[in-house]
């Protein structure tokens, strides 16, 4: 399979990992929603994400997820995700995925991260343990990390480091990292992919200011897609109202904690997956809140109609 | 002017503090959005919140604003933030405050607070150096103050201290907090009132599911006082289709730190204040994003019109 | 091998993981610090631990030093660090620790929990995953993890879960805590064992207020052991001038990153360990550090021998 | 008086608040501990810090605290730490201050601050609304503050920012951040003075890697001024003798909450304040911690009688 280049676009699916409701890997639904995100539209895969319950898995499981995937994905690029608090596993990990044809691995930074000096050292390290032949993706989401990335670190990261061949970007708020970086690179520094994440809930608007696309996920993938495609040929209005249309669910979705739950009810809704359980520790999605999830899919559904 | 009560609801719009381009406090322009936000259909205010720019006020000046309000709010209810890192100061000002003629005050936990008998603590100390005459509402808002309030605490908090009125309810994600109140409220706990921060983009929900209104702020205040009215009257898919309307502005609003400069700025566009100036620090909405703001109001309007 | 029981007392010393210079793992050095602990009179010691560098090693790495240290360790009972983010993970090098041998494993909670009561569901599930049979040493030590456990708590988690029989205490400040829970047992809670950690620092204190003796590291173990022996049967004031002649070394000792480069410093030059190295990402003891630790260990020779 | 500069020596004690039992503000006691401060040999002092109990008092009481140690000072330099969430507040008392006479003001980063831009620009803003003629030391205290800053940061903040005159060094460990800043300086950098804090835990260390002194608290401010000046003249043997006799005490002291009531109960022993008591919220010193310190001081005072 090819490797992630900074050439990369599109929308790569962050894949939900699915599960039985005894808790055991579901891989008949794995291949299953593999299926369904490619037919979506989806030009790659993310695989072990924060939203698919890579930490809950034991190691042969991800190694099964990631095989698995892989052999699915009808030659689109998989990234795995190994981020770890050690960087000996995390390369062990990576170059599995690497031999069984990732096409990168995606790396967030440790949580007790604080200066710039010591991020930039742990990619450094990361670097140097994975080797320079292993594409990486940078994951800026200090929501969920902790971890702040400067425009001007960022910027250091990208010039020492040129296996950094994609960021995916969802700090919060974040457009104008995406300007500026667009800005530094008309002038002359190596220009990167960069594909949004945050559920997508500022997708019009980072399309236009220049990012080349998604990877994140959504209960309906296509959304994504279609947003990005528009964006991306300068029809910001159609683009829009499509967004706009899916809104009110992806801002629902959007909830920490919960997010999950909601994307999971939608995928197995929509038979992508046979159950929405995810593996303990997990948040369940009681009746009041299917409810309300229910409410948001009929109106959705007309919306969309009207729209045409 | 009357006390805040646990039978509050409606909208209490947050105050926006405004600033002149030099950075010097706006008093004319404090009168001109105290009358706008009433004109909207505000059931109160609450002034010196975290969009109010609070801290950055000195004390002579936050006494100001605080007369200013109250004398100008036509006899409406005005919750007064005192959050600060010490109870002695937070005394001082409340105390102040209510004999100016506030209706109650505003107490968000500080940062270093943990476990919930911290946290229950804090409370307990605070609500004895204030008196038991002075109504307060506790502010849940983990997102900005690290501080994570359990339902089982916040039951607690409740039983224990009868000055708590009223929760300003901004737990993300929190729609289950609501409903478990007033299950729990429905099983016998003295009911308090509910009103929901976040920028009311969960308004239609939270509504829904029991809360009395909204306390927080937007461009466009009258959304917040429709949606509480309709979804309150139980029309809850008309509240959403205005909701909705409003939605991509909303989410574009809700991004921290750029999300005031978006606030001040429609609200300077809209004429309720004379400069969408920030005090230092703050956030400025630069040109991408001021065309990214009058993009989703063009948009907004459409939208409102052809729903009628 | 025994399993671990609330009546676990004495020293349990965190070992250290050794590697070589080119940071490849060294089981002779492992099998040699063993002996080292051991002859300077350890009751059991614990592996994996934070200070072991737990998080650099693979999945296959960790297998053989929980192996190794078992098979060295003369039957004393031998307590593996299993924190993991998630529980899949924990559990299965929990119950492969048990099989090979282990008395029990130690189990911190992870850095996002905040509440009581996401504290004790979380312990809840690790129980549950783990069976009632593998007892369980609860890590208490919010400076490294940020956790929080309130006196309160912790009673709610020991009368909860009975497969709960130590505590490592490191809160900080904890003296008071080891106060309360005794007197808690003294009025009908089930008494646990107590071992305290921070590099001993309070140990004389901790001691003399109920605790059953410390599970930490230090690079002169001999220490730890006889004070705990002193204090223990009441000779504090004998305890705390052995103490205190080490108190220099361990006050260096205890600076965070450095501090174990400091321990692995000390235990290279006394032979326990063939190389002082990390692995990457370690700290370095550079030249002026190494110099202020040699004059440390000089005045601790002479202080010690001043003491007879 | 003389405003502080980057020729600044010697121990700036941090000077307790004193209370009365009943939480008001004992003046009196201020006058004395003020005394009491000069008599052991203090350089300067500093108000208003962390140990002060700042955030307890309201602003006029600062004011008068302020008015009070620098009337009673004998001219001896006064810091003011005027650490605030806002730069307008942390400007009017920086102002007040020193128009009543304070050699400068000390500033910590708020907890909010995270990569290196944000701080730099923080102290940018921060001197900027001060003017260039007040005089700021920079207080770097990452165990309360959370925020880091890096050698490299550090630097940059020297080089742009001239009123940066000391740093009030507490980054832990730290020592090696001592020695780098001197490294540097002899490479060209301008010098600033360093005075330690963290309890003068290391200041044996500290001053023989290059720093000036301490600015710090403790129950025997002596020590701190014993050892600074021996270790300051080359003699550290006799500097650490002095240091490992107090070291058992100051190491109790460190405790993080607990801190501040051991120095109090230390001081009103001494006979320093007439109570040891915190205003509310603050720790208390029980019977058994009571016991401790006794213990600790008796075997302080005949080592310190051992040593001659």
């Amino acid at each position: 399979m090819a490797l992630l280049t900074d050439k990369a676009r599109g929308v790569f699916v962050i894949s939900v990992t699915p599960f039985k409701d005894d808790g055991s890997l579901d891989l008949d639904s794995l291949d299953r929603v593999t299926d369904f995100y490619l037919s979506a539209g989806a030009d790659g895969l993310t695989v072990l994400g924060m939203m698919g319950e890579a930490p809950k898995l034991t190691g042969g499981e991800s190694r099964q997820v990631i095989q698995r995937v892989i052999a699915r994905a009808q030659g689109k690029p998989v990234v795995v995700g190994v981020s770890s608090p050690g960087l000996a596993a995390l390369t062990e990990v990576s170059h599995e995925a690497m031999a069984q044809g990732a096409a990168g691995v995606m790396i967030a930074p440790p949580m007790n991260l604080r200066t710039d000096a010591q991020i930039l050292n742990y990619y450094r390290q990361a670097c140097g343990f994975l080797g320079t032949d292993v594409p990486v993706v940078l994951q800026d989401f200090p929501l969920a990390t902790t971890v702040q990335i400067s425009d001007e670190l960022l910027g250091r990261l990208i010039d020492e480091l040129p296996q950094i061949v994609m960021l995916k970007h969802e700090d919060w708020p974040g457009l104008s990292k995406i300007s500026k970086l667009r800005e530094a690179e008309k002038k002359g520094r190596r220009r990167i992919s960069v594909l949004c994440g945050n559920g997508g809930v500022f997708l019009p608007e980072e399309v236009a200011r220049g990012a080349d696309g998604a990877m994140t996920g959504f209960g309906f993938p296509e959304m994504l897609v279609q947003v990005t495609d528009l964006a991306s040929r300068g029809d910001i209005e159609r683009a829009q109202d499509i967004f706009d249309a899916y809104l009110p669910l992806v801002r629902y979705e959007q909830q920490p904690g919960v997010g999950l739950a909601v994307r999971k009810y939608v995928l197995a809704k929509r038979g992508a997956i046979a159950s929405a359980a995810q593996r303990q520790p997990g948040a369940q999605l009681d009746a009041l809140a299917q409810a309300e999830v229910e409410r948001l899919l009929r109106r959705q559904d007309k919306r969309l109609k009207e729209l045409g």
